[in-house]
């Protein structure tokens, strides 16, 4: 009979109070949701969420909620969708390392939702958010690594956990209402890594945000679910993964947070790829690059499953690509939102070099580290390791750093916005009575 | 290096004529649509129905169509969701024996919703609906069994591909768009089986019809997704079942439709059950009933996994509860809509019954059979066993049962409704210009 983990996990939520919530925590929370709105600023200008809003535009309801950087208002549902989706799109968002999960995408757009909808302070939206974070991470760790392995989104199939937490937290479910947000979240929970590469990944995670809010939504009016959602025998865990540790799920709760295992991303691009990029510049330095005769990274072999892809069709198949990826680094000195454009992918001289990439496994090589060895044309080799890629729990972003990645993402996608402005009042978002404040300055009226 | 089915199966659905469909399987495609309208006619004043709509309304988008047996209406996405969760509610829909699937639900839906929405004919719609049908229930069949017993629920994991081929067909996808318009079905393929017995269920079938449809219109509009979405390496098959068949979603396109063994139930329940059902029925005419000291009921092991359920807290659990069901057939003689309410379940006599049933698993029983054998107070027994339940495909139910069941159905759920002229209309429905004409006859106005 496994533990009633579900239920635990929405006590835990539901009874969290704020005084609780250590300092470091707190600031981790803060910083996350810079880092999604951001995100989101940079993304909302993208192909895929003009089709989108496009597609969803005949559905949506009352004008609940703004949309990050652009000028629509809808229903929290749609909104929670589409704002996750741009803050996903460029692939620059946050990363929970032990399970690469991308959790305030899903995790966030509901609760500004919420925010202008209903109403919230800012210290209430911090608070809902580390819980969420918490929620989806955890369920994330219990079923890996098989269920990310086998192919599951977990961005999507576990941020949705983390997207019903949070947003039951903010509407005040009690502990049983709780419990059955969660039921509704696993059985919406969906999403797969094939879908990386094409714009139907933005779809598997707009539903998180979505969906995940739905479920809290269905909850508060009294529509039951499963009590035993995820441990049951024929739950979430069960379907998820054939490696499962419910324990990653309660123990430890309210001592350990997860929230502080969330990187930032300093690249547009697969989270695998970063050290490699990092070993990129270093060798850039030593070498000139039309000499160059082949290039081998090595890597844990999550690295090769994930990113090995010679052939790059777009800027966004880009993104998951080792190949781009080394050549644009080693060319251009840069892996930014310009080096993963479609005509970044086109530019001939970043093509010749993708065909001299070629990837190998090492298992005793971290997920966050990388080996890059560059032969040359005179048959000598310059050879680069990184332990932790920057953006890494290892070499975090600092407070500057994470400034400027928001500035740059602002001025690529909603150069309109005033972002000194709003990094001020997201960096004092606890001390704010209105939440919504926030989403008013990201908008365009 | 699998076969390309996603890309295969998307052709020959974009690919398929009215003339190519032979006069059996269109038949059956109107007897599902005349089904799945009853069953929506019964489900829709379930308190379920009620909450959603309470839930989802400020997310109404403008009114493209009808919530059947009600008077509102609203965007074609948060139709379609409706619909199916109304025409599923009661377990009483139609069922694919080999899957268990329940595929009218998510697929029918969304037709009506676009019928309503951008015009559709008779034909178009049945043809779009046996096309879905057949598209759900092979995937379906591809990752039976072991995607099933893991806890996935089929009906809403393998009916949103049929949602979206369905209506992808009825808005004129071409073959690249329905690979598209199959891909995103699958990055949003979700639901449990822990979910039965709860309002949650309702969840993911409703998502099933209206996902699917997202899915169609996100493609329609350019929405990329990858090619391989079925069988790619971290595509749905390799997420969804240890046992994949790859070649159940293409052998035969064309030649055997899926749709001939989809059946209609006769019981509001689990379709494992029905040959308990049949067989306390026909008990109960050479029993007293007062006399019963226990009742050993002996089935394919999928039957006790499902539904040895002892202890039922309300009508809706009720409907998977061997327990419960034998009680009532052996009590009341039926097993239909008045033996699955709260009230029911609260009855002393039946209580006491249900707690005399045990299960026992023989695999040398089909899933559309059962053996039951009731031990009376002196010690001597009767015994019952059923080949075929009906409703199953050795046993269907015939046109006038089928009329009858709608009958039923709408005097539950929505008395207001003209039924013969109703049954009318949809079993000439081939005939219809406007096939919208279907919908107003089940609405409130």
């Amino acid at each position: 009979m496994p533990a009633a983990v579900t239920r635990d996990l929405a006590d835990f939520i539901a009874g969290s109070r704020w005084q609780d919530i250590p300092p470091e925590v707190r600031r981790e929370g803060v910083r996350g949701l810079l880092n999604y709105i951001g995100c989101a600023l940079g993304g909302c200008g993208d192909e895929a969420i003009g089709l989108a809003i496009r597609v969803l535009s005949p559905s949506f309801g009352a004008p609940q909620a703004g949309l990050i950087g652009r000028t629509e208002r809808c229903d929290v549902l749609n909104a929670a969708f589409l704002n996750a989706a741009s803050a996903n799109v460029l692939e620059y968002d946050d990363t929970h390392l032990a399970t690469v999960m991308h959790p305030a995408a899903p995790v966030a757009p509901g609760l500004f939702a919420l925010a202008e909808a209903r109403g919230a302070s800012g210290l209430e939206l911090v608070h809902a958010f580390i819980l969420g974070v918490e929620a989806g991470c955890r369920i994330g760790t219990a079923v890996m690594p098989h269920h990310y392995r086998r192919g599951a989104h977990i961005t999507a199939t576990c941020g949705i956990f983390g997207a019903a937490a949070a947003t039951g937290k903010l509407i005040g479910l009690d502990a049983v209402r709780m419990n059955w947000a969660l039921g509704h979240a696993a059985t919406q929970s969906a999403g797969l890594v094939e879908s990386l590469g094409s714009m139907s990944k933005s779809i598997g995670v707009g539903n998180s945000a979505r969906n995940g809010l739905a479920g809290a939504l269905f909850a508060e009016a009294g529509f039951t679910a499963a009590e035993s959602a995820i441990e049951g025998r024929y739950g979430f865990a069960a379907v998820a993964s054939d490696t499962i540790d419910l324990g990653k799920i309660t123990d430890g709760l309210g001592e350990r947070w997860e929230i502080l295992a969330n990187a930032y991303k300093p690249y547009p691009c697969g989270v695998v790829l970063f050290p490699v990029i990092d070993a990129c510049l270093e060798l850039r330095k030593r070498l000139e690059v039309s000499r160059i005769a082949r290039v081998v990274v090595r890597g844990h072999p999550l690295l090769r499953e994930r990113t090995d892809r010679p052939d790059v069709g777009d800027g966004r198949s880009a993104k998951v690509s080792l190949q781009h990826t080394v050549a644009v680094a080693l060319l251009q000195g840069a892996a930014g939102l310009a080096q993963y454009t479609d005509a970044a992918v086109a530019d001939p001289a970043v093509q010749a070099l993708r065909d001299k990439v070629t990837a190998e496994d090492d298992s005793a090589i971290p997920v966050e580290g990388a080996v890059v060895t560059v032969g040359l044309d005179d048959g000598s080799s310059l050879s680069e390791r990184v332990r932790h890629g920057r953006g890494t729990p290892g070499r975090p972003m600092s407070d500057i750093e994470l400034d400027a990645k928001v500035s740059e993402l602002a001025a690529f996608g909603a150069p309109f916005v005033d972002t000194p402005a709003l990094i001020a009042a997201i960096r004092d978002v606890v001390a704010l009575g209105d939440a919504a404040h926030i989403m008013r300055m990201t908008v365009l009226s």
